[in-house]
């Protein structure tokens, strides 16, 4: 029985903030199974800062990139088998035909370990790219050690809730910056984030030094821009910094990019770090760290928040709202 | 024989760029040596960039900081005999006494080895302190590989000039960025590099990418600002960014530092890694650093340049000329 299958396609190149008629609902019949591929149904998909970005490498009319938790419905493929729950970066579609040893992917699509009472959705979030994105790109970057001081921006995203939480159980001190009192009460409340500062309604430079008096050795920083270099002005000899996004950014041309204060003044006199990353680079690592989240949630040092949005057809809402900061936690669509 | 010695203190705090009046020179009889000091008399005077913007750390009325090379008048230590040529920390003035093993200083004055027929100025430049910027800043941040392409902005002064020589020993292809014409051409036609870049007279971006159509590996940067916002933007994946200097914001407040356009974005998406260094980190391996340049020059593989000021009075003018861009190469004060 032939598989109908939705898909939104990237249809308009977005200028500024992305809008809803950007994308388009597209049905397609999938084709009969060959040999090595697997038909597989989505059941979470997630929307995450960097699509805004890597947006523009795509044609107009490709379906949108994305990850997603999905189940096996039929396979020809002995590495796959119908039942079993997988993570893939198969784009917004609810059914997805694969061949994950043809399909161009830095990550083919794997069979996700069994995660106990914890939801699925969890794949795409603290046990997935997030999860690891957080683990290796503030470990591997920021090298944190105990007693020191750490900065988090977009502290109550999907990346950023899980670096605070990691940072604390390192022994550091933790101090987030988000844009809600919200948000800002759910970091230190529920996560035990030492400090928070609300950077909307906030002098960031003045509650970061009273938050930080002896300076700031560590920051993850997913949202560059004024923001970052006024972190960076306040950093300690010798600090690290891991730039996982510049989301202050996305929504401008790469030609013309926000003016913000110079920062090489700061790395030069106090001799800091910068590394940007992108979480591939750990593919060969990959479970390790879902091993590591697994264990850490397991034992209660790590919480998860996950913000739902219902339906397929609700994904560019989703997609919108996450970028308009609506998001706590884990943006997840459930299908 | 009492020594009157001479020596320019900081008079007042700079506003933008200094001014002559900034500095006032001031006569002072020394003491008797006692145990372990040594009285040495500068023979030549080096004027750097670190030095607008380190002068914000002293009181008015101290001595105006700088490297010199000196000759041993008089020794009551055993490791500095009268004769000896050393270099030493020991700022502005014509004669210091001075204790190596109490005196504040991360690289206490040492003796000169030998430099056969090459000029004891040498010592303040590529045999010295912007020697070893160059030699260990550019080879352990940006770890060159044969092929790559390297961008060296303030590329014709003391430390620019040595890193695109350096880089071309090490198989790179040079672009430099300077500011005249005459820099330009001496890059070009004397120190063999590949491209040169006139920043007041060109649009970087485009000359940029005309010359290095691939993309740049490494960045050697003394200048900062957008400039580097522009280099930054044309880089390679996993690219390397050695934050020497950022002498285009040392005129500015750091409360008011100049806004360039934003890097984040660059450095996320490429994976670009910038480390600022103070060169004094090295200060355990400084006689490598002397002894390759040393053998680099004997081999005729890296030329030199002073720019020399006469006389001892004249140390303001030869900084501020030095900060105005008209030296080439280093700048030197010949006592």
């Amino acid at each position: 029985m032939p598989v109908t299958a939705k898909k939104y396609v990237f249809a308009e190149r977005f200028v500024g903030e992305p809008k809803l008629s950007d994308f388009k609902l597209v049905e397609e019949e999938l084709p009969q199974l060959k040999e090595n591929e697997v038909l597989a149904e989505a059941l979470f998909l997630s929307v995450d800062p960097y699509m805004r970005a890597y947006v523009d490498r795509l044609q107009i009319g490709q379906v949108m990139i994305g990850g997603q938790v999905a189940k096996v419905l039929d396979s020809k493929n002995p590495n796959y088998k119908v039942g079993d729950n997988i993570f893939g970066q198969l784009g917004w579609r609810t059914h997805t035909v694969f061949n994950p040893s043809t399909d161009a992917n830095l990550l083919p699509p794997y069979v996700l370990p069994s995660f106990g009472e914890l939801p699925l959705s969890l794949a795409i979030g603290a046990l997935g790219m997030p999860g690891n994105t957080a683990y290796f790109g503030f470990l591997e970057i920021c090298e944190p050690k105990i007693g020191e001081t750490v900065v988090v921006s977009g502290a109550a995203g999907a990346v950023g809730s899980l670096v605070g939480q990691i940072a604390k159980i390192k022994g550091c001190t933790v101090i987030g910056i988000a844009g809600t009192d919200d948000k800002c009460n759910w970091l230190k409340a529920e996560l035990g984030f030492d400090h928070v500062i609300n950077y909307k309604t906030e002098d960031i430079a003045k509650s970061l030094h009273a938050a930080a008096p002896n300076g700031v050795d560590c920051y993850f920083d997913n949202v560059g821009g004024e923001m970052s270099s006024i972190v960076l002005s306040q950093m300690n000899l010798f600090g690290r910094v891991s730039c996982c996004g510049s989301i202050s950014s996305y929504n401008y041309d790469s030609n013309d990019r926000p003016k913000v204060s110079v920062i090489q003044p700061s790395m030069v006199f106090k001799q800091l770090k910068m590394e940007g990353f992108i979480v591939n680079r750990w593919n060969n690592r990959w479970m390790e760290g879902i091993r590591q989240m697994l264990k850490w949630i397991k034992d209660g040092k790590i919480k998860c928040n996950e913000t739902f949005t219902e339906g397929f057809d609700n994904i560019p809402t989703a997609f919108i709202e996450m970028l308009q900061g609506k998001n706590v936690g884990k943006a997840v669509v459930k299908v």
